[in-house]
């Protein structure tokens, strides 16, 4: 094909949130609905969504944790027993003030997150150190009453996990924060062919009523962050808070540690943001919920037939697939499995099958490659998965690189975040006042002070005093 | 074991309301929160859920359905739209009045159900007949702002699917409200072994907005009926509230059919209630989250061994087992599975073994037997879990059976409801005037007029007027 997009979806080098909210209609992924600030999960981005959570609930079973359900409702009394999470969350969170025809005595808070429900539970539940630990994780929507919304990156009402667990000693806690902040990266970079960087959030940045927080970073293809998945750690903040006391092994009272961990359907916007481009969605295989589509050219039987033969096969050795046998013209139908970011076309048609060919297209560098009928199609198209599965990690990860910048001068800084942004390595102080100098540069701020530990210079970007650590700072979503 | 019961667990016989709480607090399957009238799902009570989604996405995926999410909140003249519906939920919904520190200027509604949604949806994008059918299915929490709450059985927030289909042809959209119902009722036979009847309920208790209902009613260990699960068919009431106008074939504007069906969290409730006893919680094994407990008497290493082994044969072919090595007694680790209703429990004991021998428990008659240590274990579990399964059935049908009467005459008809109620089949003019005063006995509804036809007399039970139908009578939860 020699068109150089779909008419459908603006550049996305031209206009990249256009570009955006282009994918997102085309592709059938979500669309507005007139509840304002939410959105719709169409068929073909809740599948995403689906496929995310089969893989890391099977991740976070493996590792020993299991799902409960707390309720939507947050009692205004519960929500306000741990100070610093109700200063974070109070100015987002939506009220219901009226039940069955009446007022309420007490507000109930839709739940932005479920900290205090956990916590609430745990301290009627737990009593001594052999209900510990208890390895929770939740499935839900939440609520954020957010200003301006865009789909799958900041919407008032998303889809998550919320993992919330309560250990007896401090290091078990928090070497749990660290094993699922390692679940996440791997599965960025495993699943999602996302290049992702883990490391620790300022002071500044952290979760609110966290002692520390741990973040996996993402760059998007505009050279914009993305914080797309975190790890907190609460020491006993909470089990302070709400009282939750147990015996210990001394059998005296003691206070757990906990911690909760979340990623989200912007995930989803994540994906779109890395790989797409100006012919639609691009997905990675190993998160696409359809990954091959057939499509057979024109009526003929016997490219029917050997249409359902490749079908057959490739479902019963679990790569999914399916036949477009719609009464839309070919090309249609490439530009529609384009759209919507099928990782592998298998295109049949009668001349080539005369030819004893058929003609194997893949999605990412929308490459086309002949092979022979009789060919055995299973180990062709999971050779085919994988190459892309690793290509496109691969770029994604050369994307970021070059988009990766070491700066030792603040002047410099502020050139690459006005003209040309992306992750700016730089040293710091350690002082939040900097880090409030570096936000007036276009809302740059601290993505995490990275676990590869780097040392580029002896001073603070912003200050001069001698610096404490690296940080990669980068605008965001 | 000779012990009658379970300590912490009152009798079934002899107060069933605080027995079935009893249940559900020590098999852990959920407990009070401080939200009034939400219950915290707990990881047993929750396992059984996500056991019932997995079974049923995949029914619903192999005929065609695809899941979306709709929003949790529906605006004020959004839900407005449809009268009947309004009227209906209007009483019981709770309204969502300040976001992020300010008054809406309208409320929101957290949904109720979600007809509302899926239609405005629909008429945005739908416009041919190309478009349709829509086959879509959403699994959320809902809310309904009920007084009195029971865990499962009627809390103000439950968990549920919900099916919304849009058709060309009021054909297709009735048989597939049928064909939905029948994939519930097979659910309810095959897997919940619970012997379900089928049909349409009347008029006075059809879903708010349908053009008519049809339920899955199933009757509990206390002769008390339980609305298991229903579908809807709507006609074109929603599509022409909300505009849903498409091009048919004839290329002429025209409103589509619609359906609605869903199952709820309460199934768990009709399982405890079907199925448990003094013990605790009594699982079929296909429903099960765990299906075999293994419990090494003594630490012996031959015996750990072999339960090792034995775990591992089983995990492999799919039966999900597991082995408790913790440090509590024997008999409490036999009374624990029993408690959490897991099917069947494998006893190895250092002499038993001396012997050649281990124990195979079943939890649902508690019998015992003995078999030699190098059997095939996978097949003598899949055996007696196939047994277990069939015979959990065939007792639920038999109680059933005993409590189902078919009077002709009223006197006789409250003497069995306030005396030892079930199902009363009893003949009906088809007036709701004769329904109300069937209901002054004891609360008694309709439960359905069942799709097994049948006529006991010619004249109805109450106003001795000419028959219409039979109708399958109960008090209800």
């Amino acid at each position: 094909m020699n068109d150089k997009q779909n008419k459908e979806i603006t550049s996305r080098d031209k206009d990249f949130a256009k570009w955006y909210t282009d994918i997102v209609r085309v592709a059938h992924l979500a669309s507005y609905s007139n509840t304002k600030g939410c959105t719709v999960f169409e068929p073909n981005g809740y599948a995403i969504w689906e496929k995310m959570q089969s893989i890391l609930d099977q991740k976070f079973k493996e590792t020993g944790h299991v799902n409960v359900y707390m309720p939507l409702l947050i009692p205004e009394n519960l929500l306000r027993k741990e100070g610093e999470l109700v200063e974070g969350f109070a100015p987002e969170v939506a009220w219901v003030t009226e039940g069955g025809t009446k007022k309420l005595e007490e507000r109930l808070c839709i739940r932005p997150t479920s900290e205090t429900l956990f916590s609430d539970y745990y301290a009627s539940t737990i009593s001594s150190y052999r209900d510990l630990p208890k390895l929770y994780n939740q499935w839900c929507n939440v609520l954020r009453w957010e200003k301006e919304t865009r789909p799958f990156l900041r919407s008032r009402e998303f889809l998550w996990q919320e993992g919330h667990t309560i250990h007896e000693s401090k290091a078990e806690a928090e070497a749990e924060t660290l094993r699922m902040l390692n679940i996440y990266n791997d599965f960025f970079h495993e699943y999602l062919a996302i290049p992702s960087i883990v490391g620790k959030k300022t002071e500044k940045e952290k979760f609110a009523g966290a002692e520390y927080t741990y973040t996996v970073e993402a760059l998007m293809y505009n050279g914009v962050a993305l914080q797309s998945g975190t790890s907190h750690y609460f020491g006993q903040k909470f089990s302070k808070a709400y009282d939750i006391k147990y015996l210990n092994r001394e059998n005296k009272y003691d206070y757990p540690y906990q911690t909760s961990w979340g990623v989200t359907t912007r995930m989803i916007g994540a994906l779109i943001m890395v790989h797409s481009d100006d012919y639609g969605l691009v997905l990675p295989p190993k998160i696409a919920p359809k990954k091959v589509v057939i499509i057979p050219i024109g009526e003929d039987l016997e490219v029917l037939s050997l249409a359902h033969d490749y079908l057959e096969k490739l479902n019963a050795s679990g790569i999914e697939s399916y036949i477009d046998n719609s009464d839309k013209s070919p090309g249609f139908k490439f530009a529609e499995a384009e759209v919507n970011g099928i990782p592998v076309r298998i295109e049949i048609g009668k001349r080539d099958l005369e030819k004893g060919i058929i003609t194997l297209a893949r999605r990412d560098t929308r490459e086309k490659s002949e092979v022979f009928i009789n060919t055995d199609i299973v180990k062709d198209v999971s050779i085919l998965l994988e190459d892309i599965q690793r290509d496109m990690y691969d770029r994604a990860l050369r994307r970021r690189e070059e988009m990766t910048y070491t700066v030792t001068d603040l002047e410099q800084f502020k050139d690459i975040i006005n003209t040309h942004p992306g992750f700016v390595k730089a040293m710091w102080c350690g002082d939040s006042k900097c880090e409030e100098k570096i936000k007036e540069i276009r809302g740059c701020k601290s993505r995490c002070i990275p676990f590869e530990e780097e040392k580029v210079d002896d001073k603070c970007i912003v200050c001069g005093k001698p610096a404490k650590e690296l940080v990669i700072w980068g605008i965001q979503y």
